[in-house]
């Protein structure tokens, strides 16, 4: 008998009360039942935006909803600063160049976050720089990039800013009309703690002007068709009808715990679990972490690949392990999403017995011991 | 956001597949369908009784086939012997004398476990005594009684052993034909992982003979009514169909773990709950403890009561507490039923920090490294 703790950094894992609000009865998406949850979907996003625009909600993975971004307010030949500090920078850069965008790109070292006086000068030396993109959390890497600061950057240029916060909107703040971004993302199966299958997209009225002359195509990813459908309470095509009820249940969530709670809750997890990985010697890989996640280096010796499927298959805990350069080095747990104080424990207990299964020298309960006297303070102790 | 995890040891925690099987549409429960579940599910229960005999399910609480046992087996007047050694076991000498039996009350101190030399002077010194009853576990005391060695007296005298096996059936071994015992309860919510409504019964061949000559009233809890409807495939009255369901797919969970993997891992999780409150200073109840549960005092200065609405409200934790004479002085930990490794570091996890909370002088992490040091040993380290 083993029981799954999915502490992956997404897919997170699935309030019962979500999977039950999707366990409901398939009704029509053309039905005035329906168009209500959508439309009021559409407009509690904008709560977790900070924007007055549209929300939009696309049935798609969170790529869709980066590909909207380009193929909606961009012309191919033009040209883009891409920040490519990991898997998710550089698909920002294969979908620009896939819409024949000319690409500048801007890459990191992994665990490196951007920095904004080098973003200042590429825009300064390059005036036909017509859109920087970037992460909010680059997720492959566990790095948050300074958006707000970048923000100040491109404001006021002839460009637009695009943002990936799949890992970011719901995990901390990202006021996208104060701050100025033009184009935010995100997807359902990250902070939002839904099943994969929902993406969203803000464009500020810069984007949207843009949008008017952009060239490229789209069809299925077309958001000004889809902003049409949603001054009528409905999408262009068929929604995912039961990942929009999970929508509704999740934002009920969001709103009974308070958003600002939610970002408390995720930040004093990522506290514990940073200063648990730290008491068993675990070296983060970023000077730059993000709230959603925490990536450490394993001991030298351990096989991160076999310690994951360990810890997956024989624990039931499932972690990420490190992609590309960082396969087998490092893994990720997630403190974004329905993570509770017990999850952060759970993930240094299995950590710790797990490192000393493969012969690290662990002193057991070293990390869970640091962890819960930061955990305290969600506690009120 | 609180997640909530169900530690007391009745009612215990329900699977999700458990959960999923009770959702099935509800079938009629006079249809070859049910009838087919219904009987698959009775002739499964007898490796968990380890018996020839018949095991009546019952839509009652586990209450119901206490009384079950007094109602059918036993008449106004006889003499019984009733260890009282808790709540429990009081309760069948409730069930005795409301029946009109004669009860001869074996009273012991809260924590004390059966002797059987002392049940053996009794019964040498009173042939007029028809039945001995106890529990296999005393649930308000956690103690574990000696079954086997109580069946070594009882077995060839006139009388029947009976046995509240509620806190005991699937927790650890009690082959009823083997040991000799004549009537054999349990219930759904323990070890069988379903919520509450369901119990079960098995007489020996001795104690339904008994039952043909037994004059007290039954109606609803007529077994041998039941009997009778068990060769047909079927109960004498509605039974509770989802949660039949719910059995069915419990005893595929125990088939796959396979009965001694249940009983073992239920051993070990128990030995890492002590070790975890030896290491945190709370001291065991008893000397006698039942796989089941752990129970262990609370530090001095500590309200019990406060500390278990405390870890059920603010730590997302049901604990037990104690009853009676130990009301606010105890905690009780569930080991039995859906309980994984991860739970136990939750238990004690959330243990030391609601007690640091309550002022006790704890070290966190202690109780928790303690109980890795045991659960290792599930996880081959």
């Amino acid at each position: 008998m083993l029981k799954n703790y999915l502490l992956s950094p997404g897919p997170t894992a699935v309030p019962e009360r979500v999977l039950l609000a999707m366990a409901q009865p398939v009704i029509h998406h053309r039905t005035p039942q329906f168009s209500a949850v959508f439309a009021d979907c559409a407009k509690r996003l904008k709560k977790l935006w900070q924007t007055k625009e549209d929300v939009i909600i696309l049935s798609s993975s969170g790529t869709g909803a980066m590909e909207a971004a380009v193929a909606n307010s961009f012309s191919k030949g033009e040209k883009v600063l891409v920040i490519n500090s990991g898997k998710f920078g550089e698909r920002w850069g294969q979908i620009s160049e896939s819409f024949g965008l000319e690409v500048v790109w801007m890459k990191l070292g992994w665990g490196q976050a951007a920095d904004p006086s080098a973003i200042k000068a590429e825009l300064d030396k390059d005036p036909d720089i017509k859109g920087v993109f970037m992460q909010a959390t680059e997720s492959s890497t566990t790095v948050k990039h300074p958006i707000k600061e970048v923000a100040q950057i491109t404001r006021g240029r002839d460009l637009l800013f695009v943002v990936d916060g799949i890992t970011g909107v719901g995990v901390f703040e990202i006021p996208m009309d104060d701050w100025g971004i033009d184009i935010l993302v995100s997807g359902a199966q990250k902070a939002f703690m839904l099943p994969p299958g929902l993406a969203f997209i803000a464009l500020s009225e810069k984007a949207w002007k843009k949008a008017d002359e952009a060239k490229n195509s789209k069809f299925y990813l077309n958001l000004k068709k889809e902003k049409k459908n949603l001054a009528n309470n409905t999408s262009a095509y068929t929604p995912a009808v039961t990942l929009i009820n999970g929508l509704k249940e999740a934002l009920d969530m969001f709103e009974e715990e308070g958003l600002d709670n939610v970002y408390k809750r995720t930040a004093l997890h990522a506290k514990a679990v940073r200063a648990g990985c730290d008491a068993l010697g675990l070296k983060n890989v970023t000077d730059s972490p993000s709230e959603a996640m925490t990536g450490v280096y394993l001991p030298e010796g351990v096989d991160g690949n076999k310690l994951v499927k360990t810890l997956r298959d024989n624990f039931g805990v499932t972690y990420a392990g490190g992609q590309d350069e960082w396969k087998g080095k490092i893994i990720r747990i997630a403190q974004l999403g329905y993570i509770g104080a017990f999850d952060v424990i759970i993930a240094i207990s299995a950590l710790e017995m797990a490192l000393s299964k493969f012969g690290a020298d662990i002193k057991l309960g070293t990390g869970v011991a640091a962890a819960e006297e930061v955990l305290k303070e969600g506690f009120g102790i």
